[in-house]
């Protein structure tokens, strides 16, 4: 006689639907309303069967439609793993130890934007809002890079989005990680230089206070460039960029090991360029 | 005559405990457990309240003990913002339009570490789990940076973890920047220089397969670096490092602007300190 009945009643067929991830656990996508009830015998018969069958790390992502799940599922011993506006995921561990389930994402990224028009002038803004506001300090254009955006193509939106001008990138100067962030993440700031392609300022309003090309001298004489060391590195990028004495890196695109997607590698181009062109 | 009364019978002093943030909002942090028709009364009179004084964003931290009271928040109008494993940030945002509502985190970030030693062979590992698993290939050490942690250290960290090695930080040569890595976030990978300073290897048993110190030549011929770009990269990355000929970054310590906390800023020091000096 077939098996029909997994634990408490719960058939077989009704066990929550699951599909194996890389890593010897499973992935429960819950998609169609429950009544909770019916959901917590649902997901301790699914917890029983995948318990036999050796399954480490369970998943369950619950759509915010069915937040009157989420209750149960912590209640059965799941935790939280990360959300977004419109789902929540949610995790558990089966075995008793080892657990290796892979941390949320840990960092934001930003970007600093390095440039420089033909009479030495450096684009800067004042901001409406966050800890600057209202201090009266000239800083280059920054912003956050969106879900699934380059970094160099970030920078030029940013850019366009903030001031009006056009850009095309020049080079990746240097980078910053900052912890403790926004909501204790991390935050990694790429400071890159662009080339202006046009120069009229057109603020957005909603975020800039104020936009304007200032001579690079003005900008370093400022007392809080001179006081934060970020800001005096800033200036001293720019100053060993233009007089061409500095490389930073540039984006090269590699394909992915898995599948056809394109990603970028920076590297110093330069020295790269001159090895190879040095052993041909 | 004092108003004590706010909104739909909901007193003064039973308002939630709010306080602002630096771009107009307010958040609230849940401690104490509540019911739900109650949290939702207060919840109502708050946002009532806030809408008069023009906040903006409304931001709801609720521990993963009180989740009884997560679906009364989004039947109210919020969303999830991000969770972590022990609470859930759920956002409101009050005015019409104009929404600037920072973006979850977006990145998870990796290292890459190439150690040689000086025999000139890399140190290499296989894996037991993920898409390279039973496939026989030799990789450089791999790992994830926990939250707070930085690049350099994490590098030393992940090295020791996986193969017994201790290693000193030399510099970043190169970062690739990867979407779609995990759960729709992006991903970080930072290729390290780490210098030995111990030989002996002893694999650490649940994430890798086997570890050995490899002729740079062998990890060169294999099929698979061949055929992918990042590996072919990290093969000439390498080469061009050892003999000299190329620049990467390195971590310089920085002051916050606000507070005293360190942060680094990864630099190509070669080409600034040669500038600083030929301007001295």
């Amino acid at each position: 006689m077939e098996e029909v009945f997994v634990v408490n009643g719960v058939r077989k067929d009704e066990l929550l639907p699951a599909f194996n991830d890389d890593h010897g656990g499973v992935i429960v996508e819950l998609k169609e309303p429950m009544d909770p009830n019916n959901f917590r015998s649902r997901l301790r018969a699914s917890l029983f069967q995948w318990k036999l069958q050796g399954k480490k790390g369970v998943w369950i992502k619950i759509p915010i439609g069915l937040v009157n799940l989420v209750e149960t599922a912590v209640k059965e011993g799941f935790w939280y793993h990360h959300a977004e506006p419109d789902y929540l995921m949610l995790v558990n561990w089966i075995p008793v130890i080892d657990s290796t389930i892979p941390a949320n994402a840990t960092h934001r990224v930003s970007i600093g934007a390095i440039i420089v028009n033909d009479k030495r002038e450096l684009l800067v803004v004042q901001e409406k809002n966050g800890k600057l506001k209202g201090k009266g300090i000239w800083k280059i254009p920054t912003g956050v890079i969106e879900q699934g955006e380059d970094i160099f193509a970030g920078a030029i939106r940013e850019v366009k989005e903030e001031t009006g001008v056009d850009t095309e990138f020049v080079e990746l100067l240097a980078f910053r990680q900052m912890h403790k962030a926004l909501f204790g993440k991390s935050d990694l700031l790429f400071l890159c230089m662009l080339r202006p392609l046009s120069y009229k300022i057109q603020k957005q309003d909603l975020e800039i206070e104020a936009a304007q090309w200032m001579p690079l001298e003005e900008y370093a004489a400022q007392p809080f460039t001179q006081k934060h060391s970020l800001y005096k590195y800033i200036n001293d990028l720019c100053l060993a960029k233009l007089d061409g004495s500095y490389a930073g890196f540039t984006p090269r695109p590699i394909t992915s090991i898995f599948g056809d997607s394109i990603s970028y590698l920076y590297v110093n181009k330069q020295d790269l360029n001159r090895r190879i062109f040095s052993l041909n």
